[in-house]
């Protein structure tokens, strides 16, 4: 299904060569301004950048249809579109008869008995993360006013690594600095590596995936629910439904198995009137609920599916091996704008949990 | 909120010191004969073994109060309630004012306002998860007629690992007989060692994780729906609410990030009349969908939280900091009973998503 | 599905016949004291009374098995249980081969294809309407605290009516004084009329249905939400879910449609600084949402289905022609015990929704 | 919230006077090829027509603009938007000062903090009905392959009534031609005084409301859900939320209330070869199961709220009573566009729940 949402509904909708591609936000407050230089400025940081990513170049003008008023949202029903204007759908011809290897074709396929709009991928192309940017962005200026801040940072590209988080720091100005960033890394220094590694790549018409590392600060103690919306079983969720997602650690994620739980465990203190823990292996939650430290998450995407190589695949309907060369236009690399759009879905999560919070004060 | 499920619901209820925990299953069909051997059998691999384990040891006397008359289901709600009878509340005196390092007695206390049953960490306690196998073994029965097989095995404890799955492998009897071990491991020659390791870090007051790995055979092609509820969706939504885990992983999982498209790609071929991948890095699972193969999914558990050593915490009521010595029945490993409840969960979940597939069937 | 409600989940379980009725309540806030008095007042009311009603009396001794702690709610979920104990199950041998006329016994055969437990109607009986009474109880005590109020009366049995309330008045003493009464009536010189019809339509062995009335006082202007959670909406879902109703209007109802809109559309005012309305044929609610006038609702329930004389009927294992005289223990009308369930059922729903309303302060 | 469904979620969003208005089917089967001549002429029923209604006339333009390939559903999110072009929003520039009576303007204006989209009544306006009509002829065709019939007529509009249905008879011509008319009535030789009436009250700038009744044939026994997904509640519920509803009636409604339990009772008896009953008092629902007869519904439309004379009002900035005079083009009935509307809701509700039906074969 394609709704989601605890508090705030959001609903998905559009294929990557259809006329338009859209969301509903359904649960926003009425008399929000919405800032959409914010959007636009979010949404450039996702498009794709020309050295390093395909050179389908989409503008997103995206157009608000419902549920804005004067500059301000109605209370009803938000929803924004955006339309697909550069689609080949040309080079996307058969791709229900000898479908991509890695990618959703032959599960589509199946599923959808061969009516599913193939071309570009359809609904499971990551053209729809860009819907994530909109209600991310809306998100987060609502989070900020109350002083959460989200960022996210390229932890690695293949085994090309970034300088992680600090685990403890809750510094606001790292993460606005990371927000600012189209390629965010923590140590620029290494950028020029990152650009090379991609480049070459690319002149190899192969691909790369890599890790998005992100930090969430000044989220409440006791933000999230137990079990199915727990702030972990919450973003797993959402997480894993951006494409090419392979895994979602949090704090320390599968390394925390490597150690004692005397190493491990985070030791409570006192200091300068606040409830810290001296480490944050557990990444700022404890039974699914924040403890007030910073929360940790990384996300694990793997390679472009598409690399302009010949593949095995087979052809459906003669039913026989038949090999494919991918046409197209294509990512060597998409971690860097995915980062963009896990800034996004969490920004959209936080502020979903934490309308619990406040219901509750009804009683 | 205590209910999940997309075709069947399930709600969970019950803390681990009150008199019942129990769950409401609601959406099985009526008429199925419901196979207790298996429940009990199921209920027994979870529970402590005295060596490895804490010696708290339930016995999960589970009755069935709705849904059930004559030996089979009635298609209304299904309810099971089980005792607690174990339990020794003195422990538990005052996790409320001190809580324990890395357990949910912090942010639950603040969550809460202090209301929370915090006596074995009241809802937030791994006695819940013997819900997980009786709606498991349920689901288990249903799949296992449909030749759907879930297995799990110990992957690692510490840096101690066995032999991982064979990624393309249909083989079901190596899951069969991983079903029938309470303590299961593909290489038996490694056992020794595993229990060597777990018994020296008990009497070393210490405590250790690990990751679970499971496989699951036979899906039909294009199981799991688009975004929120993809397979990788469901499964990581559901896995992460069991305590101690911190990162799922599909397929190759984080490892996936390391190499190139090229390497990672799992190139379509048929092979003897069947549409089937020579590498499995996907783990089954294409834009959310099974493509065929096996489905992979490991499981990352964090040491246990309560270790017998004294540990920094804080006296919340007088706000200063207080060592703490937890006392009760610890743990020194939990992977060998979790381990069964990820196969649980993953049987649940399975079957849920299949519910889908037919129900477009009316169509 | 047996899980309902839109910020306070609440999930039912159990059959007429079976060990115990249950819910579980989700969402309530930890910190409540909950007020046993109440609850085992209200359920008194909706318990038969003898001359009126049937003679299986159950005593609904309730236990809260979860949730609760020292006397207060904890926040996890609230779950009670009800023990059935006087049943007399040999009455109702073969309903699913000889189903009683205008009872589920028919239907539910076939859907659940026999399993159903059928005994005293399984999960379709009144019985499980002692469950809302636990929780519109629990609303109850919650909506008091800020001045909400609902009351309801018996608008007529058969053809013999009661005094209708005043649509426009937010007298609160009328509301406390009916919820105070066991057979709820406002014109108690009319009690006598309705006790005779009643025992004579007993001694016939025959039965009558009618109209319950309920009014709620001072809920906040704009209370529902768009769509399908306006309080038409909403309400009219769960009242519909009691067994035996076979309409429900709000305001002036059907007989709005007699007249024209310049009789009947309420024209505001300002009255001693309030907003207010002058006629209140919309019964309080336009486009869904309360416009701060009281909320005036009523609910027909039909004839009690089970009457001691003979019908005709089909035996379905024969499939022929069979005549039914059922046995056991009847009501000749449940309309005095079903304005109690009204009551109940509307406490529970304007809680829920007013949920809502404080969720969005977060933002 | 704007989201509703079962097994197919819809979503509404859109406001009477912003760009568009739409909606998201979210779970149309694959392969779907959808008649646009239904919803076409369908929308044109539903149309004004400019003796009886308003002279505000909306072409109703739709466009698909996801899960639509080739001329068939794909599978994926369904979304249609209608551009809404005949605005005159110049005359309702003051509806969040000066309420109009009976419309929802006023709790609208509280409860959105004046932020709401007020222009023509907003999400609360009629307009939006037109989005019932394209979900609910797509649920037509699919159910009239399986030989499900919704058919519907006005009842009554004020005092005048047309003939009732046939409570028994499963007539399958009579649905039929009822559906092909924009005006369905049964009786057309009472046709001429039903546009007389109406005439007359255009003239005197009064308006009119009246009764929907609605029948259902051929739908399997056993339809339906226990407690809040019974065809009673949950077509009441997706009913209510049409704008104008004040009531909803099943089988005899509340006349059911003036008889006994033996004059109501519908006796089971077989007819060639087929479980019937003589009457059909419970409109073809027993215990929330459809039980094989034909449903039954009727629908309480209340006048127009909007008239064209002098009215009390007040004005919310100067807080002081105001009279207005509603300009505008308005319907002295609508009655005769509702009840498309009523058929299309019932035909998408009924398909819903037929999903619940078969997704339970899997098991």
């Amino acid at each position: 299904m394609n709704t989601t949402g605890k508090n705030i509904n959001i609903t998905f909708f559009g294929e990557s060569h259809g006329p338009y591609i859209g969301l509903v936000i359904d649960g926003l407050p009425p008399g929000l301004k919405i800032d959409n230089n914010l959007i636009k400025n979010n949404l450039l940081k996702r498009r794709p950048v020309k050295k390093i990513n395909t050179s389908r170049i989409e503008t997103d003008n995206y157009e608000i249809i419902s549920g804005f008023y004067n500059g301000f949202t109605t209370g009803a029903a938000f929803t924004v579109i955006i339309p697909n204007n550069n689609t080949k759908s040309e080079d996307y011809s058969d791709l229900n008869s000898v479908p991509r290897p890695s990618h959703a074709d032959y599960p589509a396929s199946i599923k959808y008995r061969g009516f599913n709009d193939y071309r570009g991928g359809g609904m499971f192309s990551g053209r729809l993360t860009a819907l994530w940017i909109v209600v991310g962005s809306i998100a987060q200026q609502i989070l900020e006013k109350s002083d959460i801040y989200v960022g996210s940072h390229i932890y690695s590209i293949h085994t090309l690594q970034d300088k992680p988080f600090d685990m403890v720091s809750k510094n606001k100005a790292t993460l606005i600095s990371l927000n600012a960033k189209g390629f965010p890394i923590i140590d620029e220094s290494n950028k020029e590596n990152f650009i090379t590694l991609i480049e070459k790549t690319k002149s190899s018409f192969d691909s790369l995936g890599g890790i998005v590392e992100s930090k969430i600060i000044n989220v409440p103690v006791g933000l999230g629910e137990p079990y199915f919306s727990s702030i972990e079983s919450y973003l797993s969720n959402l997480l894993f439904s951006i494409p090419g997602v392979k895994g979602v650690e949090f704090g320390k994620g599968f390394d925390i198995t490597n150690f004692y739980g005397s190493e491990m465990n985070d030791q409570f203190e006192i200091k300068k009137n606040n409830v810290t823990t001296s480490s944050n292996n557990s990444g700022g939650i404890l039974g699914g609920l924040s403890n007030g430290m910073p929360i940790l998450v990384r996300v694990a995407f793997k390679p472009t599916a598409s690399i302009h190589k010949t593949q095995k695949s087979i052809n459906l309907n003669k039913f026989e091996n038949e090999n494919i060369l991918i046409k197209g236009r294509h990512d060597p690399q998409y971690v860097s704008r995915a980062v963009h759009v896990v800034t996004a879905v969490i920004n959209f999560a936080i502020l979903d949990l934490l309308m619990f919070k406040h219901k509750k004060d009804v009683l």
